[in-house]
Order: C-alpha cells, then sequence, then structure tokens
C-alpha cells in the first residue's frame, strides 16, 4: 500500500492530466489573498490560480493495537454507475427476499456469537482467578506466606506473558482497549488489522488470561458510543436492538443454567452485577452537595489521569516498537509490580474485629467474601484484603454494597485507591488486551466511598451509593461521555431512582475536565494519530477554501482510456479514486463524467475487454458484465495489482471506463468554505470528494479531497499562521 | 405567503433571467432517454436540453393540529457571507462567553419550566377528575344513580366543551397529539403555528380539560423519538442530557413535596409510576410463547388500529373544516358517547364477593382504588367499575398490578378492552389536544393481561407483567418504534429484567404490523400532507437525475442588480432562495457567485445603500452593515415585503448583492442521481440547493431545489409512469 508520491512523470500519455500549472497566491496570514473591496478572493473568479504541487502524506499510517499500520477509509456513499444500476434493475423479488435472510440471519448469529464468548469470557476469568485465589488464601491460612506469594505472583507472571505472547506475536493489533480503533472504525478509519479473525481471537483469550492474571484492567472493550462518532443510519438502530436483544437472551439462559453450580467458580451474579438495594431513595441537600463535590473531584482527578495516561503510553511506545520480546518483557515487569502490591500491601493494614451484628460469615471462607482474614487471628478480618485479594468485579461489588458501612477503614480506602489509580495508569498501554471501565469505576468507587464516610454525618444515601456516584464522577472525568455513562451504570445497578443525581455528577465531573484537557479515548486516538473526523468543522476552516488543501498530484483519466496510462498511473500512486474525463470528441469540452475506484479498475483489467481503437463498449459486452465481480471484497481479498497479467499489446489499446464509472460523485465547488466541505464529506460518509472549478474554461476538476486533506496535521501544515481559536 | 406561480413576466429586467428555454427530452417509460450504447443520457453531455417550465405546488401548505397551514422548511445551512464572516471574525472573547452563558441558561429555564408545566398539568387532571369521580361515586353510594349520571357526564361534557373552545377559538394548532408536527418540525418543516404561545398555552390547559373529562387520551405530547427524525447534532445531546437532569430534578423535590398531602387529590405515584415489583422475575419457554402470541396480536391490532384511525382522521377533518362550531359539537358528541360508556357498561357486570386474603381495604372508600362497589351491596364489589370509574393513569395502575391476580373477570377484561380500542379510535381527530400513548397502553394492558389469565396454568409470569407486555406489544403494533417504547417502559416499571421478553415481544408486533400499513404517527403525517423527507432516498429516484425534478420558474439576480428587478422577483414569487450569477465585466463569463434569501434581501433594501451607478459597495458601508441585522427573526417576526418603501427613482438604482451572498453553496451537477441528491439534501438539513450543469457554455445554473421537489407527489406526478416498487 503506497503511499501517495510526488510527481507522476508524463511519459507515456497523451491523456493522462497532471495539474502542475494551476494554484494559488498565498499570503502569509491567513492563505486568502484580499482584492480592494474587502472580499476574500473567493468570492470574484480569476484567470491564472496556482496550485502548488504538495502531497499529503500526513496521516495515511497510525497505530492500531501496538503496531503501525496502514489505513484507508470506508466508503458509505453509493456508488452508481452503470453495471451496478444494470444489476439493481433486474433484482428479482427471490434475490431480495434472500438478502433479507441473510440480514437478518447474521445479526441473528453475531448475537449469539457475542454472548456466548461474553459468557465464555466470564466463566473463565472466574475459574482461573478464582483458582489463584482460592491456592493462596489456602496457603496463607497454613502461614505458607513465602509458598502463597510465589504461587500469587508465579501464577499471574505465567498468564500475563501468555497475553503478551499471544498479542505480541500473533494479533498486536489487540493490545489494549480497542475503543479507539472502533471509533476510528465507526468513523470511517479502515485498518485490516482492526477486524482481522486473528485480531478476535487474541482478543478473547487474551483478555481471559490478561484479567486473571490481576491486572488493573477490565475485559469490558467496544460499548455503546456510535452515537458519537459513526455514521449512522436509522435502519440500523432496528438491527442493533434485535442483535442486542438475542445477547440478551442468551446472557439470561446462561445465568440461569449457571445459577445451578454447573459452571464452577462462576458466582451469582446475574445481568444486575451490583444489586444496590431496591428500598426507595430520597436525598437530602447534603447529598447533593456531596454530589457536586464529588464531580468536582473526579473532574480533576479525571484530566490528571487523562494526562498521565497520555505520558505513560507514549513511553510505553518506544519500548513496544522495539520488537515483540521487549513487549512480553514490558508486561512481566508491570504483573510482577501489580502482584506485589497486591500482595504486600494488605500487611499494612491492622487487623479488624468481626462485626457482630451481621449475618454474613466472617472471616469469609469462599473467595470472594468481603472479610478476608488474611494473617489476622479467627475472628478478625483484613480490610485492605478483601480489596486486593479478589477479583476485581468482586471488589467493586462490595465497595457498591449498602450492607458494608463502616466495614473498610478510611485509611485502607485511601491505599487502596491510590494503587489502582497508579497501577491503572501504568498497566494501560501494555502489550494485552485491556480495558479502562473497570479500573477507573474501581477507583472512582474508592474514593465515592472514602467521601461518604467523610461526610457521614451530613448525609442521608448510604456509602455504597457513594461508591457509585464516585464511579460515576470518575467514569465522567476520564472518558466525557454522559449518556452512554448514565446508561450502563443503570443496567449495573438497576435503580432509575439515582438518576438525577448520577446526572448531575457527570455533568460537574465533565464540565471540570473540559477545562483541562480531552477525554482519554479522544487523547489515544490523536496519540495513534488515528485520522478522526469531528462531526463539526473546525473553526480555521472558515477562512479556507476547498482548493487551498487540495493535495496532488492530480491523477485524471479520459472517457476511454489507453490500459497502459491506467497501469502506470495504478502502480505509481496510491490513490484509490481517480477521475474521469470526457474529452472531444466524445463530447463538445472537457467535461467531468465521473469518478472510478482502483478496486473497480483492476477487476476491468482483469476482464480485458479491450479494443483496438478508442471506442464504447458494445453493448454485447457491457451486459455480460456482472456486478457480482465488482462487489467490495472482504477486507484484504480482492485483486491486487500484482495479479493482472497483461502484455505490451495489450497496453497499447483502449478501455471504455463508463460503465464502472460512479456518473454521480459529490462536488464541491473549489471556491467552497473548507468548513462547508467538510460537513458534507463527513455527513456523507465519503471517501473522495471532487473539486470543480468555478470559472469556465479550465480543466474540469481542480482535485480530489480525502480525510487526510482535512486532518489538522495537514492543514496547519500548509498554512502554519492559522492559529486554531477555540469556539464553543 | 404565496406559492410558487408559473411565468415571471420578463418586464423590467435586462439581467432578469428566465430558463424558458431548457429542458429533457423525456422517454414515456421511465423518464430516460437512452442512447445505442445502452447508457442513461445521464452520462452524455449533450447541447439543448429543455426544461419544461413546470412549477411544484404539491406541498407548500399542510395541516397543522386541525388547520390548513402554509409551510416552510427549516435551514440548518451554515450560512456564509461577507457579513457575516466579519462578524464572526471579530467576535471578542465577552461575547463568546455571553453566547455559551445564554445557551445554557436557557437550557436551564426550559427544563424547570417543562418540569412545572408537567407538575401542574398532573395535579389539574388528578385534582378536577378526582372532583368529578368523587361526586359520583357519593351520589351513587347514596343510589341517586340519574342524578350522579347527570353529574359525572355533565361535568364532562363542560370541560369538553371548554377545551374544544380553546382549540377552535385562539389555537387550532393545538389540537391532536401534537407528535406529527413534532416529528415533522425536527425533519425541518417549519409552521409558524407549531411553536406559538398561543398553542402552547393551549395545550396546556386543553389538555388538562379534555383528560379530566374523561376522554379516551393521554397528556404525553412529544417524546424522545429526535433519533428517527431531526437533523440532529451530537453537541445536542450534551445540552438536551442537561434539560432532562433538570426536569427530572423538578418533579423528584415536587413529588416529595406533594407526598405530605399539600397536593389536593394528587396521588403518590412519584416518578415511577407503576411499580411493577422488584422481585426477581424468571421466565419459562411457556411465558416465551405467550410473549410470541402477544406480540402476534399486538401487530394484527396494532395495524387494524391504525387502518381505523386513518379512516376517522379523514372523516373528522371533513367536519372540522365547516368552522369552529362544529369541531366543539363534535367534541361534545364524543364526550357524550365516552360518559354514557363509562357510566352505563359496568352495569353489565356482576358484583363479586370481595377478596377475604387481602390487605386492601374492599370496597375502596378512595376514589382510585381498585374495588369500587358502584351499585354493589356491602362486601361487593364491580370490576368493571373498577377500570371506568377512575382516571386512566389509575386504571392502568391497576391492570399491570401483581397484587391483583384474578379481581378482574375475563369477561369484563374483554368489554373494557372492547371499549377502549374502539373509543380511543373515535377519540383521535377531535378538536382537543390529545395523545395516543394511553389508550394504547390501557388497551394493551387489558388483552394483556387477558392473555395472562387465559394461559394460566402454563406460565410463570403474573398476570400484571402480562399486561406491561400487551401494552408493549400494542405500543408496537401502532407506533413502531422499538427504543424509545423500550425506555419508556422501563422508565414506567423501574425493571430492567423484563427487557428481553420486551424487546421480543416489539419485535414480533412491529414486523408483523409493518407487512400491512406505516406506522400510526407516519399515516397522520401523511394526512396532514407534511412534506416529511426520509433519511434514505427512494427507489425510484435513482432512475431519475436532479434536473428532472427541478421546478421553476427560475429567477436569478445579478452582483449588482437594478433594486426594482429585486422587488419584482419578491413580490411575484414565494422563493425564498436566489442565485446570484456574476457576469461581464464582473467576471469573464457567467458564473455562479451564491445563493441570497429573501429576509436578507429584504433587510438590505431596507438599508437603502443603494448607488447610481453599477458599482460595488464601497468598503465603508460594508462595514458599517450590521450582523446583527441580519440574524434569523423569531417565527413570524421579521421584516416583510410590505414594509418596505421604495420610491421610483430608488428602483433604478442598483445594489450590491455580494456583501450578503452565501459565496458557498452546495450544488448538484444536474446529472447527478436524485437519490444521491436527496441524501446529500436530507443529510446536511439544507433549504435549496443549486443544480449546476455539466457542460460548460450554458447558463450557470439550472435550478433550485427544495424539499418540495423530493415529495413523491411532485416526483410521481411528473413521472406517472414510475413504478414505486418495494426494496428493502
Amino acid at each position: 500500500m503506497e503511499n501517495k508520491e510526488d510527481g507522476v512523470s508524463n511519459g507515456g500519455g497523451d491523456v493522462l492530466h497532471d495539474i502542475e500549472n494551476e494554484g494559488v497566491l498565498l499570503d502569509g496570514k491567513d492563505g486568502i489573498r484580499r482584492n480592494w473591496s474587502g472580499f476574500s478572493e473567493r468570492n470574484m473568479s480569476y484567470a491564472e490560480p496556482l496550485l502548488a504541487k504538495r502531497t499529503n502524506t500526513t496521516s495515511q499510517i497510525a497505530i492500531i493495537g501496538a503496531n503501525l499500520s496502514p489505513i484507508e477509509s470506508l466508503d458509505y456513499e453509493i456508488f452508481e454507475n452503470e453495471i451496478f444500476n444494470q444489476d439493481w434493475r433486474s433484482r428479482k423479488k427471490v434475490q431480495i427476499i434472500q438478502y433479507v435472510i441473510l440480514k437478518w440471519g447474521f445479526a441473528l448469529i453475531i448475537g449469539l456469537g457475542t454472548g456466548l464468548v461474553g459468557l465464555f469470557n466470564n466463566i473463565s476469568v472466574e475459574n482461573i482467578a478464582g483458582f489463584k485465589l482460592l491456592l493462596t488464601t489456602n496457603l496463607m491460612s497454613q502461614n505458607r506466606y513465602l509458598e502463597a506469594f510465589v504461587a500469587y505472583a508465579g501464577i499471574s507472571v505465567v498468564l500475563a506473558a501468555a497475553a503478551a505472547a499471544l498479542c505480541a506475536f500473533i494479533a498486536p493489533a489487540a493490545a489494549g482497549s480497542g475503543i479507539p480503533e472502533v471509533k476510528a472504525y465507526l468513523n470511517g478509519v479502515d485498518a485490516h488489522s482492526i477486524l482481522a479473525p486473528s485480531t478476535l481471537f487474541v482478543k478473547i483469550f487474551g483478555s481471559v488470561l490478561g484479567v486473571s492474571a490481576g491486572f488493573v484492567v477490565g475485559k469490558e472493550g467496544p460499548m455503546v458510543h456510535t452515537e458519537a462518532a459513526s455514521w449512522w443510519r436509522s435502519a440500523l438502530l432496528w438491527r442493533t436492538f434485535f442483535t442486542t436483544a438475542v445477547v440478551a437472551i442468551v446472557l439470561r439462559a446462561a445465568i440461569q443454567f449457571c445459577a445451578t453450580g454447573r459452571c464452577g467458580l462462576f458466582g451469582e451474579g446475574g445481568l444486575i452485577m451490583y444489586d444496590v438495594g431496591s428500598s426507595k431513595v430520597t436525598y437530602s441537600t447534603g447529598d447533593v452537595l456531596a454530589a457536586i463535590l464529588l464531580g468536582v473531584i473526579g473532574g480533576v482527578l479525571g484530566s490528571v489521569y487523562n494526562y498521565l495516561v497520555d505520558k505513560v503510553v507514549r513511553t510505553y511506545s518506544i519500548i513496544n516498537e522495539k520488537g515483540p520480546v521487549y513487549k512480553i518483557i514490558l508486561v512481566v515487569a508491570i504483573a510482577l509490580l501489580t502482584s506485589c502490591c497486591y500482595y504486600f500491601l494488605p500487611w499494612i493494614a491492622t487487623c479488624k474485629p468481626c462485626p457482630t451484628n451481621t449475618s454474613v460469615i466472617c472471616p469469609s471462607v469462599d473467595e470472594s467474601g468481603e472479610y478476608k482474614s488474611f494473617q489476622c487471628n479467627s475472628g478478625y478480618y483484613n480490610d485492605l484484603a478483601s480489596l486486593f485479594l479478589n477479583t476485581n468485579d468482586d471488589a467493586i461489588r462490595n465497595l457498591f454494597s449498602s450492607r458494608i458501612t463502616k466495614e473498610f477503614h478510611i485509611s485502607s480506602l485511601f491505599i487502596y485507591f491510590g494503587t489502582i489509580f497508579f497501577l491503572g495508569i501504568a498497566t494501560y498501554g501494555i502489550a494485552v488486551p485491556s480495558g479502562l471501565f473497570i479500573p477507573v469505576i474501581l477507583a472512582g468507587a474508592a474514593y465515592g466511598r472514602l467521601v461518604g464516610r467523610l461526610f457521614e454525618p451530613l448525609v442521608k444515601l448510604d456509602t455504597g451509593l457513594f461508591a457509585l456516584l464516585g464511579a460515576a464522577s470518575f467514569l465522567g472525568g476520564t472518558m466525557r461521555m454522559t449518556v452512554s455513562i448514565c446508561v450502563i451504570l443503570l443496567e449495573l445497578t438497576n435503580d432509575l431512582l439515582l438518576l438525577p443525581l448520577v446526572m448531575l455528577v457527570l455533568l460537574i465531573s465533565k464540565s471540570v475536565a473540559d477545562g483541562f484537557n480531552k477525554g482519554v479515548y479522544d487523547q489515544i486516538l490523536k496519540i495513534k494519530g488515528l485520522p478522526y473526523m469531528e462531526s463539526h468543522a473546525e473553526p480555521y476552516m472558515r477562512t479556507l477554501a476547498a482548493r487551498d488543501v487540495v493535495s496532488g498530484p492530480l491523477v485524471t483519466f479520459s472517457g476511454i482510456e489507453k490500459v497502459g496510462n491506467i497501469l502506470h498511473a495504478l502502480e505509481s500512486t496510491g490513490h484509490n479514486g481517480f477521475p474521469v474525463i470526457d474529452e472531444p470528441p466524445f463530447s463538445d469540452a472537457p467535461e467531468l463524467c465521473g469518478l472510478v475506484l482502483r478496486s473497480h479498475l483492476l477487476v476491468l483489467l482483469k476482464g480485458k475487454n479491450f479494443t483496438k481503437d478508442r471506442v464504447f463498449m458494445s453493448r454485447s459486452i457491457s451486459q455480460r458484465i456482472s456486478a457480482l465481480d465488482f462487489a467490495k471484497a472482504g477486507s484484504g481479498k480482492g485483486l491486487k495489482l500484482e495479479d493482472l497479467d497483461i502484455n505490451e499489446e495489450e497496453k497499447s489499446m483502449y478501455v471504455d471506463l463508463h460503465p464502472i464509472t460512479n456518473a454521480s460523485p459529490y462536488t464541491v465547488i473549489e471556491t467552497m468554505s473548507l468548513a462547508k466541505a467538510a460537513i458534507l464529506f463527513r455527513q456523507l460518509g465519503l471517501r473522495h470528494m471532487c473539486v470543480v472549478p468555478k470559472s469556465q474554461g479550465r480543466p474540469p476538476v481542480v482535485g480530489i479531497l480525502t480525510r487526510h486533506d482535512f486532518m489538522p496535521e495537514h492543514i496547519l501544515g500548509l498554512y502554519p499562521g492559522i492559529k486554531p481559536h477555540k469556539e464553543d
């Protein structure tokens, strides 16, 4: 996949156009030349603009997972050419029914698959981690502390190394959260590795291993934020709803099955994981004030977290670039650090006497209880151990629980919070599949409970609900998402009555944190260099016109083009779309016929429907061409240039491009405000947009805009004088 | 507001263009002329096309509420002209801060206002209806049955007449549900009366009166379906979220206040109205089968309901058109019918003995109980009376309740269902504000409970939950909305565990009903003639090009135009957008400068910055013009043509249109597939779209497309041969 190169030589083509003599005169300040009437040059026609022969190499590669990868744009434009229209008109009813069945069948299969994968993931983690914790607890109850540590750390390191090996050697794209990659994909950025089967495999198993290894990570990867990022069709809503329903039903059936104890150490969580109790919730002014405080804390801590994650990810990228072995070493180092923290920190806590007025067994006998005895005598428990020596899910359950009020010492909560905060930062960026939700929820729940304990005399809500609000505030402070987080927390707790408080907390934390930096996933998107297009236009785009950012070289074809020219263009540029221009004698003056795609050109050339003279394709031939040959190939499949085998004689023949030309390309006039051009591009999910001249008597196309031409790096690189000023 | 007229005379203008000699040659079959190579003419340039001088009068008026009203389109296009850009560049930081504060301040006020209005509405209805029911019940307990009926029917009729009078005389736009109008508004259809203050006033008070009158209507009007209908910006999500949070907080505070009994007869509902109980819900195969059956019933009944509502609304429109007095008479007739049904039908039911094993007082003493004694002796109750002689909200509460299992006889449920079903159909379309949700939920709950009772031996879920599923299925069958209904039912019941079953029921009912007809609101949209643009293009649009539906006459202006010509154009057409064309000597050849709006022309003409000769506006003058003068006026305000006072001498002067011309209009080439042009138009929320010629040497603009040109009525009217075939 070559990047766009500068300067296609003119050898071999009388019909190959190179717009080398066109351009704009640039003012140093903002790039627009002004005339005496005060209007920008955009509004006036003029004779000989000069387009600098510039190329754009700013964003054609990006970091997917933990590896550099070339990227393309997805193309949502309806491609209307003769072949497709012919095919569409001849579709019989049975084919339409087939299509409908396939669509919904796939939705069903995806739902079933997702449900089963989630189930497998959960059961595996609970069993593996449960085994590790049981073994450790048993050894400790026999006072064999060193062996317990060796077992604990050893198992963790082995699991971590396995996860890292999977990631480093099989699918580097699976490292990290995956949310930035999915967000970019839904925005139209395509890279082969994002959704490859190997990536899926490593995501599943790597995540199971990574979480069981005890890392401060979560298994919840992509989630519902399609409303913010994607090119969305409302027809998709219905099918997504259906798929979600299938997942929910699969999981419910599985939970009922596992409730009979046939799933090993799998807990009784059910769909609702952290049932915070169903009593009617009332709150007072003190609660609202405490919520506001939590919001502010969440905002401040959230922006600090994002800042540190940013630094850590950049550092780890340098290490990861050195090779797979370095990736594994880094992972093992972090695993050791985590195990040491988890194992040794509880020794700091003092043993507390078991509460007398409770129905729960204390000290706990199973591995998920909240009264771990750790090194304490009978009748006593260690609260830090109850937080650390548990799965992360159980720790959250304990923090959210309203049965527990004073069992966690304030100092223990503080130590736990600090550990999770910094370990969470240190763990993101290593080469295992890792989610950010659980660490953030954990840390937020910890300081939420802390605040609840400190404010106890003044508030009515119980401390479990404060943990929930703390989690909400930290989620808002790091991720800056509002509706998604509300829905997720609602699902977790099954309680609508807290919604107003949760909303308030999210609003405040997001507003506070937005004053410092961006959301964590947006930051990561930027570090990875993914060319994400915002849904609004940047302010500085309003001072520029479409032609100001067009990059070249511009390669066009004639309506009936020499095969050799086409091959040459395909070999020497990385372009995926080429304008097709009709000239005399086929039209009175040169005019834009449409746009043709590289993938379609390759199929057409393979078919070898060439003619000796420059004539249209005969009807008999055009009717034989099947639209199926031109259908979009799966990721990584499809014809490549090397598959073509064209000899010298064929290279001097002609081929008619009209049947495969998209005769309805979206175009903008060259003086169109860049902001409006960007909005059009983004709203329609385009991959290519033709820029046409304003005045007559000039070549019919000025250039092609792609996603990369709208990126800040490209624009600000061309016009460094423009200050991107903030506008709400 | 004049409609577009045919044939603007050429008097008075050497620079007034009328494209009368352009057009397309139409093939009878599908409108496209084909050439020998099999390609549609779109792909080939040609010399002398012929644009039939056609006008479009298909959808410029529509029924808003109960009255015909002229409509306009909303315009979401960024209007970039020199005045606005100048203004935008000179915005100081303090102005930006002001803007932000205003934005959020308004969101806050709207939230507070909405919460208070909802509260007022609820309290009023409960008190008025409660008083009516109390009085009736008291009289009946004294065996004064005739007086009871007179009181019941009399109060209902008086309330109904008052509601109808408000509607008929003050704001006819307030009649009906309002959802079709809001759906259209969010789609970009603007009519002055939709959001007028008088409409708001009548909506509030008319709805209170109408519901208290006992009509089978609801008070819930617009709801969350912006994801389906509107031109949505993600920035709006955040502000909408904030406003919703404010409403929730206001209502919670009010509920807590009213729980102390200071709100009259207002019940203890709270935010969660129908708490179906918080026990863990499990279901068996029998439940799933019953749910599927409910889905199918809902789908069939839903499409029948829609069909009958369609017929009724059309009939009532004929009556309503005759005048306000007829509207009131119709309302009074329906009120009488409803009162008679509600009062007399319970006599059919037999008295049942009160259940012995319950903690609830039987017969009920307050007006909202579920064991109304009606005419029964002590120790007995009338189940039909418990459904009919209650507010609709209480009836729903009773049907959803899980405490009640066998208290409603199956025959009573059947009678109640039938009554609500037909009364609900008969009531929609009368001139009072009326919602469809409550009737549909009521009827659905009734047959849901019926099915639950019939299937009792086979299922595990209790009958209250079946009522909920029945309501869901009927909502899905009539309204065809999935996610919105799920969310609403979730809010009503505060129980996530039912979600999979609810989703299943909705999916089935929607799929079944979609096989017969469209959703009820979409049908009503169509009856009202609102020009709603779907988000996908119709299949027949793919055989047409942009120029095939352009309607005229095309009126353009020169860059510096004679004042008289502008006035003449404004007077003789109803157009709101005009292309501005630069000609020699200001450009080498005629070219499209941009688009200018009627509202901006009026402001410019009022300012009287005219010149004797045809020259540009001087910089000193252009800098004095303030962008604020051109800001979009509020609905119904803004300059009118009559406000201008221009004498003959001024009419022969020139005015420079460049400062107010949008120099970046969105354009499509004339051969662009109409489907793709429609998608562009809809996605960007445009009001005008310029169609430009493909080949050179022709006038620089072919026509302007507006929303009306994409409507099926217009297109199929032009090309009756096109069969709109179904494509999924």
